[in-house]
């Protein structure tokens, strides 16, 4: 029988991991540099950004997972280090190296990764300096690597479940230029379950699949995207099948909780597309209806522009959809039949709409394939925040 | 040797066309109801919306525009006819069969196209009701019609241009739930050139793929895009390429129009994409980049964010790119080189992203294609006019 998934707050690190974050002089104020340690060696997987135009970390990070085992992670925030060519590959090797120094471990054993502003250089001194005797400051609550690696988010992001008797702990941080393509922008995921380097590498795309690669806060894919999972083994071993199902579910708590703090968002979108012709199809049309801009202003302005949906669903010009089979409803209140508007009051369906999270399901009634997409309303203050983001 | 192609001002219908525009109670104040008319027989084309959930008078005018011949247009604004089943289809007739009463042409001859909110019946009986007598109201100056067609446009938008002895005049709406997959929204194009049906239906989609195919405001693609041209022969025969050179000029100059007046825009967008491996990778960048939020908001807060491009251009996966090869600037500023900043001057940029229109220019050094996107900045406006247009 498959054991139990129990989320549990406060989120805690797995026993053996630690973390530790300051600031080394990036941000004006908050913490800027970031590392996650294991006490022991760790098996280890990750995925990246598809975006044709990787960060040097990402580079370097792809070559480095190879090995299947890491000790530690290092992160920075407010700038990536995106659009430096040799340079900024050499600066991601440096950034590795002082983090190795620091906690006694092996180049090779660290991943790196950069976030924030693209295209300007990596102020390499700083972190260096940053890390200097960062190793006094490990400690056990994931929130503070959470803050240290924030951008434009707005709450630190972490979170654990218990499978048996192992932890998974999620630290992440999304915001904006969120269309992950392997992963969101950078998710973080701890155990301490005995599993080795290939489970992990076979569990992790299949998560990541129905979770942060469903997630989309505004179409536009970061070119430092990044999520790494690391098994220190320290719990001993585990059912693989419940792992994985406690690994997914996480994995979607979190991308729902990115969604939630999409920049400027006041809400949770969630839409859930039933009999699709495809899984493949399932997802593009639930990632389109999450994605459309006058969907998403429906969502923040509680009106009950239902149509939409119509429009949502039939610019998927490719895939198998038939006016005459669509049936939709908002928060449980059917709004299409038969491709039609159903019967039901505007007043109602405002006041759904109103509220959070908004679920937005859709049966094509055209084959048996489903998919949800995780996503969040458009408000005037995605505007802002990414007007000035640059120079703020 | 080629005619030259005259932009006249103010815009003016060809010979033999006229229009009327009248409210008939579907908006609370201003004209809501439209008819073109020809003196004469006019060959004609269209192109309709991809959208797999057309309105009514798409379905009925993708057939009725099989004869080539067209006398009449009726729209009406406000409601648009989608996701009405039979009943819809059945207005869609009625609306035209009014129009050809009022002017005295033949049913079939009448193309009917309705724009404004999706999923509401059709008030087809005050349709109806405005459109007796009409023809008392017809007059020359194609405003009018373009004040009729409105809905969320802030300005009527209509041109017109000179080109031998032809006019060319076009007559549009876009504003919001525009990325057109045949057409833009609403465009209404008539020329008194004599051009036989099948010239014209091979000469509109063609520059249709180089202007309102390549405009985008918000990605979202309308259930009612339409494109139809109309030419009554009044002027006598004209020598096709001189024709087609002025009409793929004014069809790019009022993609322009529309893209300037996209729903909360403060200024057109232009983003053009040479050296691209094919024209549909050249086209497919171009809007990648136009469509990109953080472009869009970038371009809105003058932020000099250039970074972004890097991002919009990679996240094109299917594309051939190569960072090392990558040279952007943007309104002649140089900002990309071989995919690393190039030296220019935050403060300057600033300056060039403050201006209207904002260019950028991307080569991509992978081959010979070419191409140009239109579109417009992100800003609250878009966000205000969303939230609450069912409910306006």
């Amino acid at each position: 029988v498959d054991q139990p998934i129990i989320f549990e707050e406060p989120a805690r690190l797995p026993q053996g991991f630690r973390c530790a974050a300051r600031n080394c002089g990036l941000k004006r104020d908050g913490p800027d540099l970031t590392v996650f340690f294991s006490r022991v060696d760790a098996a280890a997987a990750a995925v990246f950004t598809r975006n044709q135009f990787p960060g040097a970390p990402v580079i370097v990070g792809r070559e480095r997972i190879r090995r299947g085992q890491l000790r530690a992670l290092v992160i920075n925030s407010k700038i990536s280090n995106v659009g430096n060519g040799e340079t900024g590959i050499r600066n991601a090797l440096r950034m590795a190296s002082a983090a190795a120094r620091a906690l006694g471990v092996n180049d090779d054993d660290v991943l790196m990764s950069s976030t924030g502003v693209i295209g300007l250089p990596l102020p390499i001194e700083k972190i260096e300096n940053g890390l200097e005797g960062i190793a006094a400051d490990l400690q056990d609550d994931p929130l503070v690597a959470a803050r240290g690696i924030m951008t434009t988010d707005r709450v630190p992001k972490a979170l654990s479940c218990r499978v048996g008797a192992a932890t998974i702990t999620i630290v992440a941080k999304g915001a904006g230029m969120i269309e992950p393509n392997m992963a969101t922008m950078l998710a973080y995921i701890f155990t301490d379950a005995a599993l080795d380097a290939t489970e992990l590498q076979h569990m992790l795309p299949e998560a990541v699949a129905d979770s942060f690669n469903m997630l989309s806060i505004d179409t536009d894919t970061s070119t430092s995207d990044t999520c790494v999972l690391m098994a220190n083994g320290l719990a001993g071993a585990i059912d693989s099948q419940s792992f994985f199902r406690a690994l997914h579910a996480a994995t979607i708590r979190m991308a729902e909780m990115l969604a939630r703090d999409g920049e400027g968002a006041t809400k949770l979108l969630r839409v859930h597309v039933h009999n699709a012709a495809s899984r493949t199809e399932a997802r593009q049309i639930a990632k389109t209806i999450v994605n459309s801009p006058l969907i998403k202003t429906m969502a923040y302005g509680a009106d009950p522009n239902f149509g939409r949906i119509l429009m949502a669903v039939g610019k998927c010009f490719d895939c198998q959809v038939a006016p005459e089979r669509l049936y939709a409803e908002i928060n449980g209140i059917p709004v299409i039949r038969h491709g039609v508007r159903a019967g039901f009051n505007d007043a109602d369906l405002r006041d759904h709409l109103a509220g959070d999270p908004v679920d937005i399901t859709v049966d094509l009634g055209v084959g048996d394939a489903h998919a949800t997409a995780f996503g969040c309303d458009l408000t005037e203050g995605y505007i802002t925040e990414n007007a000035a983001y640059y120079s703020s």
